[in-house]
């Protein structure tokens, strides 16, 4: 760089003492040197043109606005990289998108995101190759820009209920589409208010008076040249939200609207002119997208919240305020261990969700080829470890990012600080694709089901170990910790499963003892979950390559975790795990000194992750600690500031008030 | 009521089966059948008014034309209700704000709102008899209009650290306003930004060379004719943040602005003209607007949660989804236990909130007289406990009202619901008027302080009674398990001391042996909150004149958020309170049973709340339960759906994008 860079002195401090190779970590976070590489070129891409930043955030126009504004940019960063000739090449596509490099230029969601990670793999999974030959030149080009349309206003994560109907009439030779009721108008596919032509339709398929299930359609929604609703298509947007404000969600119903046979996508299942229905070879086949997704979900949930907690530890450490030493100065709030306290476990925490992330990862590439070749028996773990690692890393980064925002104060209430936003993506995570409750439910039934099968995938197969109780508590040790939790999560179940026979025995029906066991179920199914993190955390330590002084903080991060999670539910402990009140003194005492030692390294450690401050949009999370003066900088861009006085409303409002002498 | 008005069938049923009173309830919740009353004649003076309606709801504007929205409403509600011959008489004004029916019509923050909380009562309390009769009649009749300026952009709660001098200068006989740096810029205060020309500015008096510590001057901001802003004051507004978008918070800078000496509120401490400090009778007098604030807090955060209660549990009536019993209808998701556990602990903790509040609020003006006489024996156990309280009340409500709201599936992260609106307003309060770490750590010190010096308040009175710990659990009554609340606290209180001891006796200095404890003495603060209410819940419903319907319910909603609240910690209770693992096991039988009761009139419950729908502000909560027509009425107020295209980002992004052949 040339010329002076500001630097603010506190973070100058820390990282002059740096400890380790930042890179190693920057390089583990991304999945190699090369993976690093990519990722800069194509951040520096963006960031680098000019077209494609604000005049103004934003936050501060209309809700009409600010979807005209990230439409503008979502055309012109797909323009781009389209051509070859322009910038990086080979970038997967989903990187740009959501969290990665694309939330440089759209922060609040792209409405053209879902044509990418929804429809075009859609039309690739579930399309004949003469539907593929059809519709993916027409797709790839952007002249469908589609969307998947299956939540209805009545229905979500219950599939069997959608309620759109698809009925084929074999004296036309095409499926007539209805919308029979208000709730079962579609609701919330991204992209599908104002911006898409084309969408996976999900409906109830109706042939020879029966009913087949659910099965994908694509409909076109629009005139592929005036963009006006086609006849019997009823289409808009669903309004403002928590966030995800220019995703363009829409509602979509249809009057008698119809599409030829073959707009059934009919890789799996067939209608055939007759209106013969013709099943798939599994049901199973057509889940993988649905697991992918999820897997992506757990991925970027530890991206927001490796932002969070980056804004939140630099600014606490140029952050400085009250006293701590009577007389002395104000010290930094990052030395006060109420503070340490909140950004450290989270700090933590964004690795063990990396290393699961990474796991179920290769689990989902390594079951996708067995499928291919009709090897389904990776299915069920797949299943249950995406289900239980969305519905834990949602959940705890979302409560993670709240403590983190409120750890800065009131400035973290700020949209400046990034933390609002941070946080309305990351707990909309808690509910789409899958709302958690139900996804722990699920994982709850594959417990229940490998304790009284004995037999299950590799991730449950501590539950039916007989050896599972036998090992006292030798020492403190991570592998001593980690096994805590595996006879917590065995507790846990054995209690569900307990209360379940305790119901039946007493009459109750099976769904009625299910339903009445809810409660303890989720903890059963959270327990395993947390279980699988601190297990996997500590084996990825063990098993990856690393410096020693990598090894050594990875090792003080997965202990700090664990602790944290133990003494945050520590009656568990006791009552499954035999822990005593003086093994939690110790433990509590450890927990202090991972803090004070984190403490010397945490800065360093966010710098590590790497994300340039166009990424994280904070003022206050800013690499050069300049936060106040970002802070103030930003403030003076609001419209409102334009001016000394807002005559508009001052002359129209306030003047009169004043003047009329009450 | 005329004509047809629909009502939802579910909730219809409910209703018919109503076992209680539901006005006892209003009545109770109001503070009394007249209270009721001009509640409700409030309400209807509000709502009734078609100019304080909105032709477009604000979520749609841009940040400027929110704020000009809004204004423009504060603006004609104040002047209304400041006409004798207009609607209710004796309105508190306070009644009108934030949460009360004034949220009706300013749903997010109200610009003047600061001028009547804050700006009014310091005159009124802090200024001289000859101040009052110069300015109060200015203030309310809204030539002065003012807000109160104490934070800066570099400090919040610690006040000490604030930065703005006013120095004395005896030759002019004025104060100088000086901003000595980008930190000491006044930020926050509502109004402060475009609206308010008055402010009372908290500065570091500076006297004769000498520092006389922070007190309150009125500062002029703005002229009273042109609203221009002054020689040397620099103001505006600060940008979005994650609610309260229409307060128009501000923030103010002062380059050698000169005010006259009695500028200064002289009420309490003065300077005279040739420059001598007289100080203050006591530093305590002035302290008595922060405690009222905070005991505010408390109330509206109660207000808020039974806002989200009533949506949720409304919502969970009508909604059916998925299956219970095989082949079944989809059942109300009201049935699910699951759902029940989200909803019914946050209905449970809105009266225990309640009668909390009310023990504060009496404390308040009991503390307030004694005060007017000199005695302030009531003021430790005030403040000690509106700080325990408004910490403790406002990180519950903030996670029950995000738990509430996942319990409402996708349609809860709409705007439309109201959840987000209702989080952004009620974790604010996790912030402002102190933040809640700083609180906790302000109530330790009190309880650490009662257990050495064996002296305190009558809150903390249990923490030296030698019977404390003797009492052995006869059985599992609510004043059983309220001695495991007492218990646990005090134990927290001895771990937390016990630990300060530990590190001294190690040769720690003090208040690093403080900040080395403060995990555990927050604890001990949190504990200790947590006992109170459960204690005041109990003994309130015991000493309170209630049919015996209702004190049926209130033991049972009493007896429900003390077994929940145990259950969440059970290791304190097994740690501190000799429970044992079969205690708990019957504690989570019995909390089974209460779910299935409370399911029984949950939903009559929630309507004795009272909250009209204008209130409520939520499609999904209405009381009529048409919450899917309703959804989709309010989608059609987009700007965007007023066309079947939007043809500005048509024509201009999507359309060439289409047509470009990628």
């Amino acid at each position: 760089m040339v010329g002076v860079v500001y630097e603010n002195l506190d973070l100058k401090r820390e990282r002059s003492r740096c400890s380790f190779d930042k890179e190693e970590i920057t390089n583990l976070i991304d999945g190699g040197k090369e993976k690093t590489q990519e990722r800069r070129d194509l951040e520096e891409f963006i960031v680098s043109d000019e077209d494609l930043k604000d005049s103004i955030p934003i936050e501060y126009l209309s809700h009409a606005d600010k979807y005209s504004a990230e439409l503008r940019k979502a055309c012109l960063l797909f323009k781009k990289l389209s051509d070859p000739s322009n910038g990086p090449k080979d970038v997967s596509t989903v990187a740009l998108l959501s969290t990665g490099a694309g939330a440089i230029a759209l922060k609040e969601g792209n409405p053209l995101a879902l044509h990418y990670i929804m429809f075009l793999p859609t039309l690739m999974s579930m399309c004949t190759p003469e539907q593929q030959e059809k519709w993916l030149p027409k797709a790839t080009s952007l002249q469908m820009i589609g969307t998947y349309a299956q939540t209805e206003m009545g229905h979500g994560t219950f599939l069997r209920g959608l309620e759109t109907i698809a009925t084929y009439d074999p004296a036309t030779k095409e499926f007539i589409l209805e919308t029979p009721s208000l709730t079962a108008y579609k609701w919330w596919p991204g992209g599908l208010g104002q911006t898409t032509n084309y969408a996976i339709v999900m409906a109830q398929l109706f042939t020879r008076g029966k009913c087949e299930g659910i099965h994908p359609f694509l409909v076109q929604l629009r005139d592929e040249e005036t963009h006006e609703p086609l006849p019997g298509i009823s289409v808009g947007e669903i309004g403002p939200k928590l966030g995800f404000n220019t995703v363009n969600n829409g509602y979509l119903g249809f009057e008698k609207v119809r599409i030829p046979r073959d707009h059934l996508l009919m890789k799996h299942s067939q209608v055939l002119e007759d209106g013969t229905y013709v099943k798939p070879a599994s049901t199973k086949l057509g889940y993988g997208a649905m697991v992918f997704v999820r897997v992506l979900v757990i991925r970027d949930v530890a991206v927001q919240l490796r932002k969070a907690v980056t804004i939140a530890t630099r600014y606490s450490c140029v952050r400085h305020q009250s006293e701590l030493k009577p007389g002395d100065p104000e010290p930094q709030i990052l030395d006060y261990v109420a503070q340490q306290n909140k950004l450290f476990p989270p700090l933590a925490a964004t690795f063990g969700f990396h290393f699961a992330a990474n796991y179920v990862w290769d689990l989902y590439n390594t079951a996708r080829d067995g499928i291919g070749k009709g090897d389904l028996h990776l299915m069920p773990d797949l299943h249950g470890l995406s289900c239980a690692l969305k519905a834990l890393s949602s959940s705890e980064a979302s409560n993670f990012v709240e403590v983190l925002r409120q750890s800065c104060g009131g400035h973290g209430y700020m949209v400046c600080s990034n933390f609002p936003r941070i946080y309305s993506l990351v707990t909309a995570a808690e509910t789409y694709e899958g709302e958690n409750t139900v996804l722990w439910l699920q994982v709850a039934k594959y417990l229940i089901k490998t304790r009284m099968d004995k037999s299950g995938g590799q991730s449950v197969a501590y539950l039916i170990d007989p050896n599972l109780m036998s090992n006292k508590i030798a020492d403190l040790s991570i592998d001593s910790i980690t096994n805590l939790f595996k006879r917590v999560a065995a507790g846990h179940v054995d209690l569900a499963m307990k209360e379940l026979e305790g119901y039946s025995r007493r009459g109750m029906a099976s769904h009625d003892a299910w339903n009445h066991s809810s409660i303890h179920l989720i903890k059963a199914a959270q327990a395993h979950a947390r279980y699988f993190v601190a297990d996997c955390f500590a084996r990825s330590i063990k098993e990856g390559k690393f410096s020693a002084p990598v090894r050594s903080i990875l090792n003080q991060l997965c202990e700090l975790l664990l602790i944290y999670w133990l003494v945050e539910r520590s009656g568990d402990f006791f009552m499954f795990a035999e822990l005593n009140a003086q093994q939690l003194t110790e433990l509590q005492s450890k927990y202090m000194e991972l803090l004070g030692t984190i403490r010397t390294y945490a800065v360093n450690l966010v710098d590590a992750f790497d994300i340039r401050d166009e990424a994280l949009g904070s003022v206050l999370g800013c690499w050069d600690g300049n936060a106040y003066q970002r802070l103030f900088d930003e403030a003076s861009k609001s419209p409102l500031n334009k001016s000394t006085v807002h005559r508009e409303s001052f002359e129209k409002y306030l003047k009169p008030l004043m003047k009329s002498n009450l």
